[in-house]
């Protein structure tokens, strides 16, 4: 068991679930974590404690924090998650779900696991396109960040073991991913994208996630898994 | 009241609270932050809360979440705080009372509060003399974190607002900060350094951060007055 570990950002979700899967697919031992921050659609947190499972990982964390102290985000605070948005709406702007500073959070907590692991290899599933406009998610907020990070840790004053932010996922498509993912044998009826889940993760299917996730399985010419799952009568309540 | 909002990190020791001083000096809104996160000295948020009032912060926000799932540090975890360390053994290399990630953590966090609050200085008391071997004190680290940090976030993609991380006192001896914070008055009887404090904050005059202060009162000629306050036999419980 001499693979080498890599923390994986873990949110539930298709995006973080495929990422943790090419991970694993690439020989490392994966370390999962995840974050209840106070966010409305918590029911990911119970997606990804089954898939972390499923998917091999050496271990998976929760990390607590409350960023309703802060606000401003549709994800965390009082805001309206907005539904039925065309494909031009969501291109325009950022929208009322974007989280400040949410993946420099995260990827800070990630950071720190790293440096107690011992391990330079950190993985995320931002993607550029289907949102142009969150900033963090952005090719060149990555690259920044992973400087930053080489200067922050105790590896990096001894400038070995060169830390790597791996964002596999960056420049891909919806169907591209779900393609990607069910070619590593990703069972994405575990996943949950929804923004604003009914009970046992039901998806609302009109949040901009909902409508992106089905956008993506529609191109790759394959239904989702997830939407089969809650379609049957017997089981609404389980997986 | 139009004065501009600074997030300022104030942990409650010494440094910290000097740079409070010098934001609101330079005309700064300030909005305290400070977090719990393990530390064994959590003593310091006692502090951190008298010192954001008496000093006149707009708002203090305490972040909670937990490093002890990490690990790695004597000072959230069971290593032992060393005691009675000469200058040269603080000087070799990193304490393990560095705890992984912990700038780029509470940055994060400063950075998603300077976002809601629309704000775009944050101030933060890190010092690179006293300890040459944390990494994440150094110049290099926090240009890279603000080079990130600008990407990071909403007015990075407007390009406007350009955030500024300012480290007032990276290149400040001890001795230069405890004179700094005397001209704008200051009270350090208020602060509280120790790694390893007894009740009340008792400081416990052996850690790394007690010798260190010590040092730094000593070369400013002038008496620690939260020394004088635990020497006075009838103010050992309150300040």
């Amino acid at each position: 068991m001499s693979a080498k570990p890599a923390v994986v950002l873990l949110s539930g979700g298709l995006d973080s679930t495929t990422v943790l899967a090419l991970a694993a697919s690439q020989g490392f031992d994966t370390y999962a974590i995840s974050f209840r921050y106070g966010q409305r659609h918590v029911y990911e947190l119970e997606a990804a404690a089954q898939i972390a499972r499923r998917q091999g990982a050496r271990r998976h964390v929760v990390v607590e924090f409350d960023l309703r102290t802060f606000g401003g985000s549709a994800l965390t605070g009082d805001l309206q998650v907005p539904k039925d948005r065309s494909a031009d709406e969501m291109g325009r702007g950022i929208p009322v779900t974007y989280v400040p500073a949410r993946n420099t959070i995260f990827l800070s907590f990630a950071l720190a696991w790293a440096e107690t692991l011992q391990c330079a290899d950190i993985f995320v599933g931002v993607n550029a396109l289907d949102y142009s406009g969150y900033p963090d998610c952005r090719p060149q907020y990555i690259e920044a960040y992973q400087r930053m990070a080489r200067l922050a840790t105790r590896a990096g004053v001894q400038d070995e073991q060169r830390l790597t932010i791996h964002a596999p996922l960056i420049q891909m498509s919806k169907a591209q991913i779900i393609e990607q993912g069910l070619q590593l044998g990703v069972d994405y009826a575990l996943t949950s994208s929804c923004y604003d889940p009914g009970p046992v993760g039901r998806p609302c299917g009109h949040c901009d996630a909902c409508l992106l996730r089905a956008k993506g399985f529609a191109q790759a010419n394959t239904i989702d898994p997830l939407l089969l799952r809650f379609a049957a009568p017997q089981s609404a309540g389980a997986p």
